[in-house]
């Protein structure tokens, strides 16, 4: 009996490790003034094929209750959810809304290094503020936690792209209005197709030879965020009035304090029908050139869900590849399972014996994370040794004193022995921990 | 477009209360020595028949990916995920093993008011050790949470029971040995059965008449903890001797402290196959009756599970009846998302505007939850209204001094303004909250 191919079990070390990511991704959320929302971990199958077209359903669990018609899918992505969640709270709720979850997300496909059939996404949404300080603010989230994380500039890059911008070149190069849609899809899936095949492709869109060739000097150049807008318009000859709409993207990011982390590259065009204008993802930059997360603007998503038409940046990030990375640099290497406060240990009679579980009893009452040795023995070297494992501050040590109503108090990092008495174990130990 | 039907969309102040119950559930565990695990949202189908029969399959939400052949299900409960992961450990793990999970369950039954199909759940194990002190030690873990959520004697009643008296009760009432499993069966359906139809069955596994009068006399009279077993067994005409299992039970309770919080309920069958000594559940007595938690002894499913023979006590607690029960008694009122330390506002000129997104970064940085107006109006006194009502301690006001380098910090509960420059902000609000 094991877990289904693609899921995982979390024991408590892996447990542990996962617990220092989702704390970083919430508190650095919180400090954003982001506030935490979650849905079901199924929707409706049409949530969807609403927002991706019926291809999508190959990569879904999609699954009916037995008797029932209605078709379910597990969520293989946030933003469905939340734009539903939006469109239903129509205009009643204070814009900017600024949400973040971190849900579980299931996909149908081949398991892999860095790719899983169940992991964890940090969402981060910023809904109703059509500027560029929310781009840049969503950004800074995510910098924040993977700061937070041990990582800095010299182990990840945000690299920013813009749809608008890029539309504006295609259209200089020779693609039509109609045809944007598809050369979008195409530039986003550039690596996965044979070169022959993506020029013939390119042509059909209106492309040429000598515009393709632009475009690719144009999509495979990464520049520091400040390069001014001529330079890099000029990789592809093109003026640099087609990279208008990147400015104010800039200098939302500059403003923000971001520039260190930051790159354009325009290669980046993210798929997705539904993003709109700035898009982003960011990079492992240690060697393997992995994506950590990505993001932009969708403005007509929760209209396309029934609500008001809502401007709308955000971005996902998940567990596994930033898992790997932190691994992979020693970073999760001192992560492990909370740590006893203090841990009993009984070395005399049987009464210290069974007054134990009305010590750890109190103790507990009071706040302390209190752990026990469950082995039989009354040596109380060896259970002090089982208590110095345990990683705990402080040992109790119920032994021959305790007929007397006291029991001795080991500081486990000084060895400083202390008698008690049991009355004022709580007290002896710091106090209540609830109160305090 | 809305939710799956018995499925939730936690806003901020929904989600606020579900982090406010499974923050109470976390704790408690900790302080107790567990250490938290997770497994997947779905497991391979067959782990779920093992443990319950195929009738458990029309219960479940089942489904495989497409063009797959493995059949899957969303888990309706943890235990068989926990003792699977348990199995796979073998010996290598240290006993007793202390694990507790908080994940999400689904089961395909009817949505009613309790009852969804998507649920959290509270689980708490302890693994390896043979000893009511282990089953004592699982129900301080319950209490100590609902304890900590504002519950107290006056709310909830532990009632507990055992198999083996209530085995040994039946044995001397004419049920046969291999009949018990069924008079388990029954006795849990008992409520759900006609009189007549529950009298008929019962004679064919061996009760008459009278037996079944003292048998429903034994099951449906509840008594304090402490009790005299031959009180209790004197309600169906038995010796006290049939209720000896239940001393040990009942004495790791008392050694434990738990005695105002538990009653004696042999009504208790827990009719699920596996349970195998104590069992309890917990209940809402305000009223309603509800069970809140239900757990008990399992010893045999680790090694079901193609584990080493390991000796099992836990229980499980959903957040659907405990939300409702604390939320009718008013205490997740003041429950809502966090507020932010600083709430920054401008009132000054646009190079003051533009320096915003600056000053939230540096707060952010050195830890502050720190928010702004999103508002174009540079109107002071609607802006520290907007600061106010986001229950912000201090707000920031970027004014007239902005320019000569200086910023007003106001004190939001005690009124009082003072000038900070600006590069000493951080420390002008109590420094840097990372480092503290």
């Amino acid at each position: 009996m094991r877990s289904p191919k693609g899921t995982r079990d979390f024991y408590p070390p892996e447990m542990a490790v996962r617990q220092h990511i989702e704390g970083a991704w919430r508190k650095a959320s919180v400090i954003h003034g982001f506030e935490e929302i979650e849905g079901p971990n199924f929707e409706h199958l049409e949530l969807y094929t609403l927002k991706s077209g019926d291809g999508i359903v190959s990569e879904l669990f999609s699954f009916r209750r037995q008797g029932g018609d209605d078709d379910y899918a597990l969520r293989p992505e946030f933003t469905p959810t939340l734009a539903r969640m939006a469109a239903a709270k129509g205009n009643s709720v204070t814009r900017p809304i600024k949400w973040f979850a971190v849900p579980s997300h299931f996909r149908a496909e081949r398991p892999q290094r860095g790719r899983l059939r169940e992991f964890r996404q940090w969402n981060v949404d910023m809904l109703g503020l059509d500027d560029p300080s929310a781009d840049a603010e969503v950004v800074s989230t995510a910098i924040s936690a993977l700061v937070a994380l041990g990582l800095g500039p010299e182990d990840f890059v945000v690299r920013l792209s813009h749809r608008d911008a890029v539309a504006a070149a295609l259209g200089a190069l020779g693609v039509k209005e109609d045809s944007m849609r598809s050369a979008f899809e195409l530039l986003d899936r550039r690596d996965k197709i044979e070169p022959e095949e993506f020029a013939r492709r390119a042509g059909a869109l209106g492309l040429d030879e000598s515009a393709l060739a632009g475009f690719d000097r144009l999509a495979r150049t990464r520049h520091p965020l400040t390069t001014p807008m001529s330079t890099i318009a000029d990789t592809a000859g093109l003026p640099a009035s087609v990279l208008a709409p990147m400015e104010a993207y800039r200098e939302a990011m500059e403003a923000a304090g971001l520039s260190a982390f930051c790159e354009w590259d325009l290669g980046i065009v993210r798929g997705l029908a539904y993003y709109t204008g700035g898009v982003f993802e960011i990079h492992d930059i240690g060697g393997k050139e992995r994506a950590i997360a990505g993001g932009g603007r969708y403005d007509g998503l929760v209209e396309l869900f029934g609500g008001p038409p809502t401007s709308a940046v955000g971005f996902g990030m998940g567990d596994v590849v930033l898992g790997l990375m932190l691994e992979e640099r020693g970073l999760v290497e001192s992560v492990t399972p909370p740590s006893p406060d203090v841990f009993v240990v009984c070395g005399g009679d049987d009464a210290a014996a069974e007054a134990m579980p009305r010590i750890l009893g109190e103790l507990r009452r009071a706040g302390f994370h209190a752990r026990r040795s469950y082995r039989s023995t009354r040596n109380v070297g060896k259970l002090l040794g089982e208590a110095a494992k345990s990683g705990a501050r402080s040992a109790v040590i119920l032994g021959r004193e305790f007929e007397a109503g006291e029991v001795t108090i080991k500081d486990l990092e000084s060895g400083e022995q202390r008698t008690a008495a049991i009355a004022d174990l709580v007290e002896s130990l710091g106090g209540n921990k609830e109160q305090s």
